[in-house]
């Protein structure tokens, strides 16, 4: 008999017949001899129904984030309860726990908490005792008592950290799609869907573009070491194992291509090349909480650099706000310069650490295909460029077809 | 300084712009230099939403009552969470409390648990730190940190037992009628809001068909000595103080009348009058779960008894169902004959037991305008009879001028 935690979306409980389809599978694999603990998020639609609430109620104010939390955990504790009814209802046995209930216990940041400890005792009780065990995500509770939620991708971090806690033998992310495959299946039909991916291919592929769960969740089972598996909710077919890297994985150079579109491109040209330039232009935009990406410098003969970023298109103006004061502080020279209708092209792969080659043989392959590069950036796993919008479909299947994706 | 607990029911907090007004209020009483606890329902509405997700996905089964407790409990908290945002909104200092935060325990009955305990210093502390204390009615734990909810009219209960708890001055209960009055206004126009009223005789009005409260939570407060006031969150009209009786309410013979329509009257007729008959036929009905008022039984000079109650016509029904095996096995002789289309009039003082000739002077004015009686009932401070059900509006009118209750 084995421990298994199986973690269901928003969209996976959607409707009662949703519920109940997650209440039949868990019962099927109680069935098949495993002690099971479903994690749950909120029906999908509460939430933004709970927030436009918190909105109308505030004027112009912004809800305090600790009430915020003690409202939208409420939409977890409802599928918990209609979770654990679905079963009863199928004539199986289970419980429902609160985050405060299965003992979550986070620091005191609302809104965006960090799981501190989880005291899995209640939850091996009733699983001793044979219940399926229906856990809340996305919530906790700090040491003063206080709801907390955890923030985006808050249920993938409680399942894995529930997984990790009562030291499950696999945590399964049941989501509404089949797996991570080699590229997005629409824009490269023979995509092939990944078997086994590290935490590291994992992580980077979501940094570029191919977004299955959010980073925070993967970074944590990386930490503590849980094995997860990303599978469908519709179908019982086999998902991607996310594991730890092992030295199989370097025979394969690439794991997967991920494509990134409505980006856009910002150069601020003839920066003076001095101390503290360009970390002035930088912590301007953090204070804006603009996410950007790609940074690339270059300083020409004269003494001027040029600074180019990318960002997604829609921030540009909020971009170009944050640096104005930036810009004239640095003289008559400095201009913004913003180009939109560009996109991101990312490979990642563990295997490129020990295959020389990969970056020459992804620019042949574009360059091929008449496809011309602006910008490059890379790391340990992974080489981002970005092209024109328009190309990056043919961008990705061209560069797929280079590695030999589809055959894997 | 006073302290004081205001209650709004799910009406008054049923909308955002409510929950705004509900708002507005409690910073007005905490303005005049109270401290103010604020108990809060759900929303309208989203009890009854949550009821019909909980059938939906339970199938033929009944969900279990603890998940039920778990998923009817979000309600509140949502609402604790909206009410102290718009508290904020306005500039105000609040905290919400959920049961379990607020220290509410109770057993662990599901769906009707009973308060046990309130443990008020993390009350005290939020209040005399200047917050406004936003808590969630209908709600508590177990000692095993269960969440329970406590039955119809849990906000009510919940509102009296923290006032009893923190020691508050005032407990006002807000809801859609401004007080309680000498007689359905719809019925009577000329009927009076009573000032002040005795526990006890708001307890016989709403047992014959005054429902302001539920009788579960004026008996608590009578228990605990909870001065409580009825007023309208519409307005801002002084209520009706509900408290402990005082020698002065006895100068007033009748405090109300009040009106039950769509009663029925069931009559065994020739019951053995022999030891155990009654007690089998009023066993079948209690099994049966349905709620019989009005008893009445006479013996011929034959040894056979007639035993009539009332009940609701809905339940009619039920109660031939219920009684079938005991009437067959009681003879060929006892039948059960109904009638339907009779309501109860009742009056209700407290003054009644120091003043003689009150039951003469309500059939009196009945027979003076030719509106017969059918069954008649009395208890220390009321007096109920049964009349055709065209005439009650009549019978009240009359009866409420007879004791001059258009001029308190």
């Amino acid at each position: 008999m084995s421990l298994i935690v199986q973690k269901y979306g928003g969209t996976s409980v959607g409707t009662p017949e949703r519920i109940q389809n997650v209440a039949r599978r868990l019962l099927a694999t109680q069935a098949e001899g495993h002690q099971v603990i479903g994690v749950v998020s909120a029906m999908s639609g509460v939430t933004n129904t709970l927030v436009t609430l918190a909105t109308d109620v505030s004027g112009d104010t912004t809800p305090p984030e600790r009430e915020m939390d003690v409202l939208l955990a409420t939409g977890e504790q409802q599928t918990i309860a209609l979770t654990s009814m679905a079963i009863n209802g199928m004539g199986g046995k289970a419980r429902s726990l609160t985050g405060a209930q299965a003992g979550i216990t986070t620091d005191g940041v609302h809104t965006k908490a960090r799981i501190e400890n989880i005291s899995p005792k209640a939850i091996h009780e009733l699983l001793d005792s044979g219940h399926i065990v229906i856990i809340a995500g996305f919530q906790g509770i700090d040491r003063d008592g206080h709801i907390t939620t955890l923030g985006r991708g808050g249920s993938d971090l409680s399942a894995i950290a529930i997984a990790a806690a009562v030291k499950a033998d696999l945590c399964q992310i049941l989501t509404d799609v089949d797996g991570v495959y080699t590229c997005d299946p629409r824009v490269v039909p023979n995509a092939q869907k990944i078997e086994t991916i590290a935490y590291e291919e994992m992580l980077e592929l979501a940094s570029s573009g191919t977004k299955v769960m959010q980073n925070r969740a993967v970074e944590f089972a990386n930490k503590f070491d849980v094995n997860f598996e990303v599978r469908s909710s519709l179908n019982d077919n086999p998902g991607t194992l996310v594991t730890q890297e092992n030295s199989s994985m370097e025979s394969v150079v690439i794991r997967g291509v991920s494509l990134e579109r409505d980006q856009a491109k910002v150069t601020i040209e003839n920066v003076p090349d001095k101390p503290g330039a360009a970390s002035r232009v930088f912590s301007a935009i953090a204070e804006a909480q603009l996410n950007i990406d790609m940074i690339v410098q270059n300083v020409s003969k004269t003494g001027l650099a040029d600074i180019s970023f990318t960002l997604h298109r829609d921030d540009l103006g909020k971009a170009r706000d944050a640096v104005a004061h930036v810009i004239e502080s640095l003289g008559g020279e400095t201009r913004f310069t913003p180009q939109d209708g560009i996109a991101k092209l990312s490979v990642v792969g563990i295997g490129m650490r020990s295959h020389s080659g990969v970056a020459a043989q992804m620019f042949d392959a574009l360059a091929s295909a008449d496809i011309n590069i602006q910008m490059i950036s890379t790391s340990e796993i992974k080489i981002s460029v970005t092209v024109d919008g328009a190309d990056i479909e043919r961008a990705a299947q061209i560069v797929h077809a280079a590695f030999k994706l589809h055959m894997i």
